[in-house]
């Protein structure tokens, strides 16, 4: 089941520069496994901004709030989803 | 280069349905002919609305232009643009 | 899997009595049946608005989109979605 | 009296981990209490986000008043009321 | 239990103006009846505004929808609601 | 002359707690005194948030800003006013 | 006692041109009697907009409304509105 | 060249008492230079708001940013701007 | 002196092809004669949208009005307008 | 390739005063570079704010990115970027 799914960043300025390269770090980390498990299909950066479009490929809304709610970065986003489903134009389902 | 563009669409109630299909029907061949090219990478329909999340691969802005003004909906659309580029935590340009 | 959706609806003043008459009686008979086999689990009007609440139970995504696209006030409607999932310190899961 | 109430809960980064920790605590403790008690009929997490859709059934404002501003997060909370009504569509009146 | 509303109109210009009067002679017969039984306890005008702000005192949130849906010009408004409870500072209460 | 003024209050979560119950008491001597002169007319809490309605019938626009200002958690208070007239179907008035 | 006022125009592309002529002549005379009397202190054109800045010096809320609701372009304007008082800056009142 | 400007000013509650002081003098007597001078037609007092509306009479563009810039005030304000024209309806100018 | 202005035009569309070619061709015409003479210096279209981003070198606000009142499109268009002056980084003028 | 990006800046009241000179030192000379090398075609300020609209001519998106993410100001800047394309209009392609 498909999302897409916008993270804005923003850590505050004052953070620690050891924490804050640590914490991006561990998030890169995270973002990379559950891309290579095939649940985090795309992420694309979003020019001059913060922030990130990503699609996702979950069992449902509990497993995708599990993994949103466990990104390291959680407590520094804003995030949007979008619930998406196949659409009739598509040629891989027409 | 990529972009994210959500297309809305409105269709005015008092159309007559025979043009109304013809109009969707145009849309839908002139979307598969652009993704079979190659340049409409991906389209999704956002959940419980007449609207639709696409990705674009094109050669650039006047590209991009052209295709979506070209649209055969592109008077009833709504349309958002969002430039995108390599995200560093991407598994596929790591 | 739950989702909350807001329905606002918003009809032509100019529509024939008859045919709103019509469109308003499949729209009831349509939540009814949804209701009735589970999967339209509540529906609520919020207080002075021509708008419901509803929480939905579906297999997913797509099911909620056809569900959705299918309703007879469709054309009429703005819908917003919510995906929802459990909440830790609801007592009925803890 | 059912109202629909959303409540987005913003912890400032700086508080202490054992504060916050109670903090949690005991504004679990609360909501279960109410939810034991039937005041607080539903409460579900909203995908992606700190914050949560509830459903609450109470004897009116004042009372509903009372709840939200007792709650231990509410220095820490945005939170959005929905006055709910019978939809006449809803087959357990109809 | 009081309630702040606010009600918008606006009719649309095309409408007979015969049939806009009645519209507004039996808007301002209804409202009446609810200020002489109690349940309207104040209507002002918004300056500038075809609006009105208003404080209802009903038995609950299923009267107020009640009111609000049948008023003549209900399908011309645009309505909010504000829940409203005792304030501590309020000397009447105090 | 008539105004309704909304109040949204926020105080700073590090304010001192000696200073922050100071200052609401000054608050509401501040608001009874001039409720008790029969210039602030009404105020309601609204419900599920740091926030009131209130109306004001002062002289005129120098008086309201003079009251207003000089609230003592103005520094802390998001404001707004909305000048009021006397609507034709008041049956006060008419 | 003074006032801002924003009013943005906007008449329906389908009115008959010479009723549009008669309606703006309308409105210019009315203006400008007010103008004359000393109520209306300020008209300025918002450069690119069909709009007008106003400053109106008047008695109080009820004369404003009076003022603003006979205006003869009143059903095509959105109209904001806000309340001034002196300026402790200010050289004519220091 | 006319323009209205509005300025929202937000000082930081935790500024020292006489820093504070000290800048609202500075802002008063440039204020007041520029009102001396001509430049500076208007300043009202927005109600029950720490915010101006002002009218500037300037040479251009470049003039109104290099006032607007120097504002003791100006890191502490949101500055909005609305170039403005002669109005057809003006009596000083027909 | 420079001021940046987007226009977002919305045609009716029900309006007659022929009356709208007409249209778009004198738009057109007025353009490139006032970008001949220099005062409408860039004219960029935003992608993907009925919209232009334009920078106007004018001797003023009322000249400006002038400009874009007169735009045979202006009827159906919105307009947003953003004065301009002189960056101190710009390196034509340091 | 062009680009219209507004960039607001929004630096902390707290910055010490020199690393604040030597930031903005840095941002200027890394604009004044971009603009002597040709991608940086415009920068202007917008009057009375902090922030500035400038025009990029880029080899694409991946570029445009590059650029604003390395710059100075960037963890202090709000964003906004809108592709542009050629306009039909335009005398200089026409």
């Amino acid at each position: 089941m498909l999302f897409a799914v916008t993270m804005d960043v923003a850590i505050p300025p004052a953070m620690d520069p050891g924490e804050k390269a640590t914490l991006i770090d561990r998030e890169r980390s995270y973002s990379r496994e559950l891309q290579a498990s095939g649940e985090w299909l795309h992420i694309w950066r979003r020019v001059g901004r913060y922030s990130n479009l990503s699609i996702f490929d979950v069992s449902g809304n509990e497993r995708l709030h599990q993994i949103l709610w466990n990104l390291p970065l959680f407590p520094y986003m804003t995030i949007e989803i979008t619930p998406l489903a196949t659409h009739p134009s598509d040629i891989r389902v027409a």
